[in-house]
């Protein structure tokens, strides 16, 4: 090849390096001729499908033949029962929240503009800034969490966008409303405040700020969600955000032509009415948490407390040691997430899954953290 | 509202005027209060689903609380199989080859780079160029189709991409070996020329240039292709791209995590086995084509000659009449699709439907005419 393809590239994707998703159970069978995996590596559903959403889904097979309803009325719709006060205009469809975040950096953000997140934040938040060649900036973190006040004072005159995860992935730290309040009136109104409550199903907390409440009062906050968590949709992808109608107008305007597919449509629409499976996907979560949480407890290792559906284990104190204990685990089947590129290269992440699963999980770390990390391999 | 978010976007997305799709069923269904509608207004697949994707998507609907496989290792696998020469790392998956269109212009292009195209090309290039802020160079096409000379020589050192579409939606022309040889030669290797073929599966014609034969000679050559189309799946949301590995790996790194959906995935795997549903679709195609064509010329109705599955009837003079033809239609429940935004206000473009669809289409569209456009309301 004559040509140097990367240069020509605009200067955002040179060198930009993709998000790096939980390993696949499929790849790792395949790499290690393993039959049964367990995989608490991607914050995914363990109660399995509702049936509500697999109906509905079933139901459309038919007729995939057809494009979805672009304008995705019957969802907006289902979405605006469900979030009193938020109207059509106010909507824009993603394909996972993912998308959204995308669209979000790329209506506001370019060369030369700034993007301020948090130290330990949604790996998605630099990859979606880069890629448009807008420059991060970084806060640190306080204690894992975000430090809302650091982050006010980091908002310059070239700040675009800012992104707030509650609960963060991959800590599973949180603000409260108080913090969240004394935050937004520091903000400019210029700046996009983008809320990402991906995982704001799983909280059932009086002082959590849910971003459906502030709307009103603030044209710049975005409030993203997502179908891919607690509703259990991940496969179809599929999320949301509400914004101001401007604001709203300018995501999808951007948004790809049918960036949501019509299974997702009608399965989201149809799990938005089923309040008994999210109920149980919530206990389960609290009781595959406690049921972690515990062991972490009995066998001494620290761990970051989550509100979401998901904990971070210390499992070594070094990058090296906590690689070959994620690999060892890998060998047993069992995919975890490792963290070092959140810059928490001590540290595993694991989803809540099912209690066998769970069990899984903390009998392989038992087993591969008393070898000791140098017998690990 | 205080703040004009508006004027906060970046320049690509001020003033962007977003894909308009064809009007959905539903919608139409909604407003005027009818029971019946046949929709020819978006190239759909009218044979309706293949019964293998079918069973594959069932088979599938259990495991959707789990994430795609982001590599799309399954998939690819079936490509390669019918592509005979492509590896892997040529493959970029997309949500629709739109998908794989926008990000070849975010890669690619950005304020102050050219990307050209054709008059009458599809609507995507045009949009996808203007939301990176990129410049596009429209090139007068010739008797409708593509003028491969012109565009060649509209190259410039500001050229990052040329998009050619063959065949090119709505006109339904296409250029043959000879042409597409001739430019390719023309082209510098640092210019991307991405051969669309949304419409290649329908075409049979030996002159034809397929992308593929065309890979190993050209490191600079993308060729997009979707499944929405001759196989049955838009509402799915899946296509695809070849290209020389470094420019996948380039594409591969801004494609979102997880943008093509577990279903989706499976279900065009299993299509592309199944070359019977394929045969009976062209064949079908070929059947009514014909059918709209006869009626054409026994009604006097001027069209553009086609390979894809639609046609550009020439209904009216000027865009006042045609536009009134239009609304008329939809009163008796058809819907087509409006060309004037493509430049072309004197057309209709009609898909190839069922035998009775093609019917109903010509029955309304000879009564419409036949009560004269100043009476067609």
């Amino acid at each position: 090849m004559s040509c140097d393809f990367e240069a020509l590239a605009q200067v955002g994707v040179q060198g930009l390096k993709p998000y790096v998703p939980g390993k696949d159970e499929d790849e790792l069978k395949r790499e290690l001729g393993l039959t049964s995996v367990v995989k608490l590596a991607s914050n995914e559903n363990p109660l399995g499908i509702s049936t509500k959403a697999k109906a509905a889904a079933e139901a459309v097979l038919a007729d995939l033949t057809r494009y979805p309803d672009d304008a995705g009325f019957s969802l907006k719709q289902a979405l605006i029962a469900r979030n009193p006060g938020i109207t059509s205009e106010q909507i824009t469809l993603g394909s996972g929240s993912n998308d959204n975040l995308e669209l979000l950096a790329r209506v506001f953000a370019g060369p030369g503009d700034q993007v301020v997140f948090s130290e330990h934040a949604f790996a998605v938040y630099p990859i979606a800034t880069k890629a448009v060649g807008a420059d991060a900036v970084i806060v640190p973190a306080k204690e894992y969490g975000h430090d809302l006040a650091a982050m006010a004072a980091a908002i310059t005159d070239k700040t675009k966008l800012v992104f707030l995860a509650n609960p963060n992935n991959p800590t599973g730290s949180w603000f409260d409303r108080t913090a969240f309040e004394a935050f937004m009136v520091q903000v400019p109104e210029s700046v996009i405040v983008v809320l990402d409550e991906a995982y704001g199903e799983f909280v059932n907390l009086p002082q959590y700020p849910r971003g459906t409440d502030y709307m009103g009062q603030y044209a710049n906050l975005v409030v993203t969600r997502t179908f891919s968590k607690a509703w259990g949709l991940a496969g179809l992808r599929v999320g949301y955000s509400f914004a101001s109608p401007q604001v709203a107008g300018l995501l999808n305007r951007v948004r790809r032509p049918f960036n949501v597919n019509q299974i997702a449509m009608r399965a989201a629409e149809a799990v938005l009415t089923d309040q008994d499976y999210l109920d149980r996907v919530i206990q389960m979560n609290q009781a595959g948490y406690q049921q972690l949480v515990n062991a972490c407890d009995q066998q001494g290792w620290a761990y970051l407390p989550s509100i979401g559906n998901f904990l971070c284990i210390k499992v070594a104190e070094n990058a090296a040691d906590s690689d070959q204990i994620f690999n060892a685990l890998l060998r047993k089947g069992i995919i975890v997430r490792p963290v070092a590129g959140y810059g928490m290269p001590e540290y595993l992440r694991v989803s809540v899954g099912t209690e066998s699963e769970n069990q899984a999980f903390i009998d392989a770390l038992i087993e591969v953290s008393s070898a000791g990390p140098a017998n690990a391999n």
